[in-house]
């Protein structure tokens, strides 16, 4: 790891330690404990379900993977970092990298699952339920105060030079995934061998993804968020949507692919070659002070053009936005805050913490903000063939041309999805 | 999948409706729901963890990833299955197969998540908690009693035909992707490419696996649960432990092999050798009216004779055996219950729902229980080299070979496991 990363990340974290002072004065706090949280088992069974820390645990410590330990932050003092390491012969004793960022806190390693000491007026956040001492601190400490941990949620919409670095490793790694899931397809792979090859080549395991990722051949690249593997390939082979991710220490990628197989009609290529056009002209327009809302308006409004241009739909593309056709094409939103967690918090709320919601014409958008420098949001248009979206327009006289429609529709969709940060000027492409 | 199979399912679920139609009748109990359980998501994010179904669902319907779904049993009726299916563009609908044990169900097919219909003096078992509807079903219902579960978990000791065909198939299917992984190894390959490698040749992705399989490299064998998987192959390949498994319609197959690697001291593939050899004399003994914790006692005399014939232990077998040097090499137990669990239920109590704990002396021991026909069990007999354990025996004036040891040690250890099914005149090995 380069030196840069490393002295990134300590101003990174002591400039997390002063905007916390400046949220424990503002909240009267004398100590805030964070919880990294800790794996269930599944019910009635003696096996863990997947697990990831607390987001704002990872905020600090940039370990996705820490269980049973806490971070305690209190008014001019270094963080104090819980971290739980029993002796243990049955598993591999959790250990802190031999890195920098390490002697920006108090580390203490702990042989039990401890209570965090905490003093005055205290605060808790995280996965508390369950935990033994859980009615204890609730008589110590307020649980999950919703103002405080909303002004936290907002401490991580502009990104540190630190995190920065990190979700542009994140895509590095990504894109070889990807890569390789292009190259499994042209080798006429099933979906779940182009899985593991995606994985092989961006170096994780599954239960390490930010998110499932989503391999779908055929039809499987219009179900949105297509969650199997088919374990053969299908004899025909149209179509490839690939949206999958990366972690670096903590923080995502989330990009997306689509590919024309060889059975698949003419006019499916060029629709791709379209949408890529499309992102590129999307990400053109970001920079500070830019709606989201706005651009994804934006993204119906050249969507309806490609449909158009294509000769899916034989209309005016004022009519195919107005009519809500190209929201029967493009259900979801054009993209959201990515960070920590893929869908980042903070996407839906005003800098001040008030709720600032989808409207109700685009209820599936996940970022409503007005762009400044330092976020990184997905710009990730769509242009899908979803039965279920499309039954309700064949009933109406409209000028679709449902022959190439149904043509298409084996191929299921297309998204094309690229992470990107909002700079002074305009807009960095994370994804290259 | 063969008309056998198909056969004895249907035959299954009846006897199930049978057994369970006695339990109703002794708890006096006029309707029982089955949930299956539901995925949640990570803490403060919108992803949800792994998830598999509730066992005594996966009992009746024999499928480990079905949500919100309910099975109701009452007194001389047809099980009722009220099955989660809801219209839904972003996920692909649950479906049942077209398979003939449909047809023991009344199916109902739900489009919202549903309270189910109870009558007269009801129980509910499974993950209810934190549902919309859990006060409403806890006035309806006694939630989760604990005898009745006791004899329902009972029920699932000892196999039925068309189980025991299931954990054969599950073998099969796992014995492929250990040849993998073993074909990885002599190919340099690091953990995570071995773990790809037995997953690609199983057909499955880590979420589906019934455990998080344990690829250990080196002094890795020796981490009992040793639960990641480097990125990198060490540069001397001493050994590689794999204990992983595969579902087949909802019963795991659990199965260990430690290999030598090129760089390994000559006596450690000797110790392999020989411990496969005190796998299969331990399968030898296996039969009806055999107390399982005896043929655990039998695995650490054995082991006794192992050390002592390999010049580790330069003392008496029976020393080695009495003052606790075996446990030191070997602390976990000999084996478990395997079903639609992989640790299964009901192997630490007496078939009338009474405990039945493991000794003191034998405290890891998941199985107390004398062998029936039917039952199905794992062997897995190890021998490691694990420091925390081997310190405190390093102050002592034992006969160990410690330079033997310590030799030894960089391959961390040996574990071979079978699935072994109790017959009618001794054991049949599915794992071949």
């Amino acid at each position: 790891m380069s030196a840069t990363l490393y002295q990134q990340q300590r101003e990174h974290i002591a400039a997390l330690n002063l905007a916390y002072q400046e949220c424990l004065a503002a909240h009267q706090l004398d100590s805030l404990a964070i919880y990294s949280g800790h794996a269930r088992n599944h019910f009635a069974d003696d096996h863990a379900t997947s697990f990831q820390s607390y987001g704002h645990f990872i905020h600090w410590v940039g370990m996705a993977d820490v269980q049973h330990s806490w971070l305690v932050i209190q008014p001019n003092q270094r963080p104090q970092l819980y971290l739980y390491a029993p002796a243990d012969f049955w598993h591999l004793p959790t250990q802190l990298p031999e890195e920098p960022w390490v002697a920006e806190f108090d580390v203490h390693l702990c042989s039990d699952k401890i209570t965090p000491p905490l003093s005055g007026r205290a605060a808790i956040i995280g996965d508390v339920i369950g935990l033994e001492s859980a009615e204890q601190l609730a008589k110590a400490a307020t649980l999950h105060p919703d103002a405080l941990v909303r002004e936290l949620d907002e401490l991580r919409m502009v990104k540190s030079a630190y995190e920065i670095t990190c979700l542009r490793e994140a895509n590095r790694l990504a894109v070889a995934g990807h890569q390789a899931a292009n190259a499994a397809f042209i080798g006429a792979a099933a979906e779940l061998d182009i899985q593991l090859a995606y994985l092989g080549a961006s170096r994780q395991r599954e239960s390490e993804v930010p998110y499932q990722n989503i391999i779908g051949l055929n039809q499987h690249a219009g179900v949105l968020h297509y969650q199997r593997y088919d374990l053969s390939a299908p004899k025909q082979r149209y179509s490839l949507l690939v949206d999958a991710g990366r972690r670096f220490r903590g923080y995502c990628a989330d990009i997306t692919r689509t590919y024309a197989g060889p059975d698949a009609p003419g006019e499916f290529g060029d629709l791709i070659t379209a949408m890529h056009g499309l992102k590129d002209a999307l990400i053109a327009h970001i920079g500070p002070g830019v709606e989201f809302l706005s651009l994804h308006e934006q993204m119906h409004r050249s969507l309806a053009d490609i449909l158009v241009a294509h000769g899916i739909y034989e209309g005016s593309a004022e009519s195919a936005v107005e009519e809500g056709i190209t929201r029967a094409f493009c259900p979801h939103g054009l993209g959201h805050s990515l960070g920590i967690q893929v869908h980042d918090v903070a996407g839906l709320m005003h800098p001040d913490g008030t709720p600032s919601p989808a409207p109700k014409t685009h209820p599936a958008l996940r970022l409503t903000r007005t762009l400044r420098p330092g976020m990184v949001v997905t710009i990730e248009p769509g242009l899908y063939f979803i039965p279920m979206l499309l039954a309700p327009l064949r009933n109406k006289a409209l000028p679709i041309n449902w022959g190439l429609v149904d043509t298409l529709a084996v191929c299921g969709g297309i998204r094309i999805e690229d992470n990107i940060l909002v700079t002074e000027n305009g807009a960095d492409n994370l994804t290259q």
